[in-house]
């Protein structure tokens, strides 16, 4: 086992860890712990929220989830020699749940998928389904299942949501500018359009005093990624891959956490993987000024892990980027046209005795593709959904007799 | 070799074929082969336009291209017993280039990848690369190469761009009022945001007369995938794929074209697939009320084929929905996001000596995946877009030393 | 379509071509055609014997098979250039069966998998299976089916079962004196050890008069894979794949035939492949001094093709060097304990109704894998074989209730 | 975490655990846990040997290993209301080397590959490496490197050796009148023909008394796989394989252990895998009277698990059953087939820079696949041998200039 250079006690909250993380992007949180390029060491995560989520058949705790704790990453992780226009190469060696039992909390033998409520941020299909909705997944070593979504097993790929570099105070202004502009564009939206910074609750890990009152006041919130990558949700961030994060400022402060057990390509109940506190083991090096010299000036580059399990079989859904209920056409909208296949899919999910709601939460977290097929036909894109048929124990394939309808359940649901 | 039922003279224009096709999407094309339900059989297709592209190193013909002539479709194909409702059952069993040498045509041994001109239609990138560009493909069995992109060289996950059935007239009509709903937004764009029918350079099948008429005035036109499937562009709609498509009028009436010998996610370059005339074999069968029974109410529903190459190494690039070049946030937009990964692709391979139109190029019809990653991470959708190492002859992934740039010639340019 | 620099009229035997093929290893035999390195090029070719075998519901041909007449030969191909000690780089670009339907014969939409009579030559559970069997497939663009193998279908893993370059004059000898040696300690034995040399029916392509006698009377048969290639019977040898042949003789001298639609590792049956004639288009290079260079002193190196069906789901058997029936235990020997995979898999299928002998066509054809899962763990070998359950149309794993056993009707048998 | 119903110090022999293990075959070995149908569970294991080996540069430790402690199984478990002739239903949900560093055992962040010496029972090359060497492996997460073999990284395919049912009285006296005929044929074989029973050093778990001298006496050695499962060595039997194993004893009593955090095809070096200590975690069930009912008489069938890595190019080598040193043919002979394959990447290796003793250290433990391609092609079985080109920091493919031969050490070796 390696070193752990960030350690998290799963029974505490953030807050109350020995040395606690943080829930902002700014670059003058401290250096949690330093590492040298070529060392290997482990970092210890809660799940994404202290918001406290039970094993249970309510999902009110998903529906009062306080999105203003999110996310709670580990880190800062100084590495030694890094500099600004580098670019950080990050193994994932190993990641998985917390392996000790030491009491409730997601990670330790179950994690959970959450819908969130309209109000409180939705999800990708938050206009059809407006409420706060849940289910529980068991782990049982690679697998998991969840009494909430019966005839459905899957191995998980495990990943990291959510990790990144510390952003620059030129980059940081960079980005709450842009961001704090579109919110104008309609600022009293429900959903809301972006989540500008927000003093309260803010967590800036071992600052103090005025440094952390600045923290809180400018401190960039983690839902998106960004330049130095944050909450990605790639579900390929699995063990194997090699991330290149470029390095923002000195030391790099790599940061993060969100672990997730499974999830499927949008992760399109917004907490829609499943979630889980748990562990991971990095790798780190360097290569000096790589920024300019492999020409990864915005977003990071990364080369997947092929431990992954890999399907040979899928009924595969298609969306375009048209508003079928009112007729409305959009230009090569990419988003709207993945809303229509996830939209599909859980209509022909329905028929097999699903409900809305569980289809909803396995597209979510079962390891789904998502494609961009194609990107200009004007006007619309076409965008597609692949789901492994080998996940289901019963045969999902569309044949002459019709699917055999059946009850199977119900998921977790809000009062 | 099973039965043409649509036989293509790959020397001559559709319109001048023993059979012609069509290039309208209208429910009145009259049928020009029929089928049973159980039977396997061919369809020769031309390339997707009959203006005319050339295997040299200029671009004109690209930038001259007339898109009022396309897409060249082989059928309309009928189903016997084939009625609204029922789903129409497609397998692709084989598809090809031409196999034998008649001329000059695409498909006779090599293909093209087109970059339209802004001011044509434009692509995937056109504000970054608004000029016509073209890359000529060699084809030697699976293999494709070019002149114009030395250094790779992959096998083609050959696939039409192009298959639906018949449109009944309330969709048609559908269609041509939501369509001209989004152009009258902004009638002057260039490029256009649709286009709308288009009486000249109609091709009607054999429909004469009024109702030849009527189809050219009322006909939609085929770049977009609409309900009835239509150019969807889906690499893998590959041999082996098992398409469920939506019957909207008796008969059915299958129409198609556009055959792809190569394609990536998204066909960026607009024109973007490896283009070729060749054959495709068929076998079809129904499931009766299929419609109904699976929830199939808009788009079709497919298994993907899995004879196509599996790669286990990719550099993979992300993007976000934010222009970086003036610090604009986009709301969860999935197609800025594979945009700017797109962009950050072409920066990548600037840095291994191609220009960015031949990156361009290349990313439109290698067989690279584009995934949409996290759409509900607000307000930053994220997509990432993998590019196989392997179809490089030399090693493409970011070490220490940096990327050996040398000079790899140029694509085709217009004057 | 590549050159053709071999070209075969299916309607005649081999032996009636304009330029006939051969069936003997030889240096002497005359080049047929002269190509370049870094050509690509087009050989038609028979199946792999003139003995004729008919799509019908009889297996009388096959158990009257003339096995002298084995392997009918296309070339040999010259490479210019090519000098003893050099490696041959043959690409396999493409191959299928016979594109245009001119008559009856295999690979003309239809091949056929045999089990020889014992008495003549037998296969690999000859001792369990003694008589002549036959299936006939059907071939429908990538799948084939078999009226005489209800409840499957799979694409083909279309692929060479022999190919090589001539031996010297000294490999040669040294074949036949091994094999010899080897016959000579149970030269009565049915099936025979080996197959010497043999005159009659000896074809020696373009090669008349002392020569043409020497060839037939020294000539080595072409049944086993030897130093030169030869008849691998690897089905990985697919489209993509690139062989490293060494070079014995001046020119290469490149041979070959014996196409397969499909086969299981092992080819189990003998004639276990689904038989067909085709064509097979090749890009072949050289590397000079390769064979030091490399250390390949003895057999060819290949690299396998990537564009086979993957499947990700198997029901896999094992066997160990036990004898079951007699309770002997044999010494870490691979060939009973594969032989004993394959008895298990029998008998399993049987459970799902077929007879014997169709489970045994089955797994000759099929794209199973034989794996050598352990050789050391005295005394017992203990190999594998992976049966792809997709390939099924029923499922066909274990479950609670026991397999549902229906009448799946009967192969082609001998009267 | 599940409950750990078998449970290892590793600091200590498996003679001194609470509850010890066997490492003997025999029906009268008393259950050490019982579990139900339905039930996970955790099973902790010794490495196969209680002979001591060190993270060390010498291979001295290899070269003593005292063969007759072998193999330490954990168990017997057993599973309530199983009876002969029903089926075990076993999935391995997770397996991994020991979790906590508690000392210098294998498995607490390394492992070890051995090559026996021939004195000692060899490996499958021993007339080449007549010798003990060994290669010691560092576990970084999903990774193995070794300080003994620069130059390759590779993603472990974690699997026990070895699990397995008890077997009946009958069975058992089977076993041992066979495996007696063997060895009787040549009894001062070096290395032995076969392991009979030994007394001296048995391990009867917690039999005491007459029970357990007779265990001593008639207990069957664990090295070879069996009937009842036992040392298959089968690398698939990865996590998320199920397998079935037959049931010959009231309780099944399923045992086993000879964890490998990789191994190749063959594990050729005898000590071939990459040894470890580690846990592995299980779901059982039964199907009743399932021997019958798929007619599972002799030995288990399975289902291997796919989140292993899967790779997209391999370099690969044939063998044929030709001693080439001697110029012996023998008839069908797949083991000597695979040697040749294995002794034809050794020398490809040696080309690279590696020693003899490297590569064959190499091959026994990397991830290749070892294929049984041809067993009927008289007299000659062909056997190939895949090698994933990926696992080399280095471009390991054949090209014009030929390899770049470099120095890269060496293994351990014996004094």
């Amino acid at each position: 086992m390696p070193k752990v250079v960030f350690s998290v006690d799963q029974s505490k909250p953030m807050r109350d860890q020995q040395v606690p993380g943080h829930n902002r992007w700014h670059p003058d949180i401290p250096v949690a712990a330093m590492v040298r390029p070529g060392e290997v060491f482990r970092v210890e995560c809660r799940e994404w929220t202290d918001s406290q989520i039970h094993n249970s058949d309510s999902a009110n705790d998903v529906r009062d989830v306080d999105l203003s704790l999110a996310h709670m990453l580990s880190g800062p992780i100084g590495v030694e020699g890094a500099e600004p226009g580098d670019l950080l190469v990050v193994d994932i060696l190993d990641l998985g749940p917390v392996p000790q039992e030491t009491g409730e909390a997601p990670g330790q033998g179950w994690g959970y998928t959450g819908i969130f409520a309209k109000a409180n941020g939705g999800g990708f299909l938050t206009d059809y389904f407006p409420d706060a909705y849940k289910a529980i997944w068991d782990f049982n070593g690679i697998y998991a299942t969840s009494r909430h979504l019966p005839g459905i097993r899957y191995a998980g790929i495990t990943h990291p949501g959510l990790f990144g570099t510390a952003p620059s105070a030129e980059l940081l202004a960079d980005w709450n500018r842009r961001e704090q502009a579109l919110i104008d564009t309609d600022p009293d939206r429900v959903p809301a359009l972006g989540l500008p910074p927000l003093a309260e609750n803010t967590l800036a890990g071992q600052a103090t005093g005025e440094v952390a009152t600045r923290i809180a006041r400018e401190g960039a919130r983690t839902v998106p990624a960004r330049e130095n990558g944050g909450n990605h949700d790639i579900k390929n961030f699995t063990r194997g891959a090699r991330v290149f994060y470029p390095v923002h400022v000195k030391d790099a402060k790599l940061s993060g956490g969100d672990l997730h057990f499974s999830q499927g390509d949008g992760e399109i109940t917004f907490c829609g993987a499943i979630e889980m506190g748990g562990f991971i083991d990095f790798h780190v090096d360097l290569i000096k000024g790589g920024m300019e010299k492999y020409g990864v000036s915005t977003n990071p580059v990364f080369m997947p892990g092929n431990v992954e399990p890999r399907y040979s079989e899928f009924i595969s859904f298609i969306g375009i980027s048209v508003d079928h209920d009112t007729n409305t056409n959009y230009y090569l909208d990419a988003t709207v046209a993945y809303r229509r296949a996830c939209l599909n899919a859980v209509e022909y999910l329905k028929r097999w005795g699903y409900t809305g709601e569980q289809a909803y939460l396995l597209l979510g977290s079962a390891p789904i593709e998502g494609r961009i097929s194609g990107v200009v036909d004007i006007p619309n894109a076409c965008c597609s959904l692949y789901l492994p048929t080998e996940i289901f124990d019963f045969d999902v394939r569309p044949n002459k007799e019709g699917p055999v309808k059946q009850k199977r359940g119900q998921c977790a649901v809000s009062s």
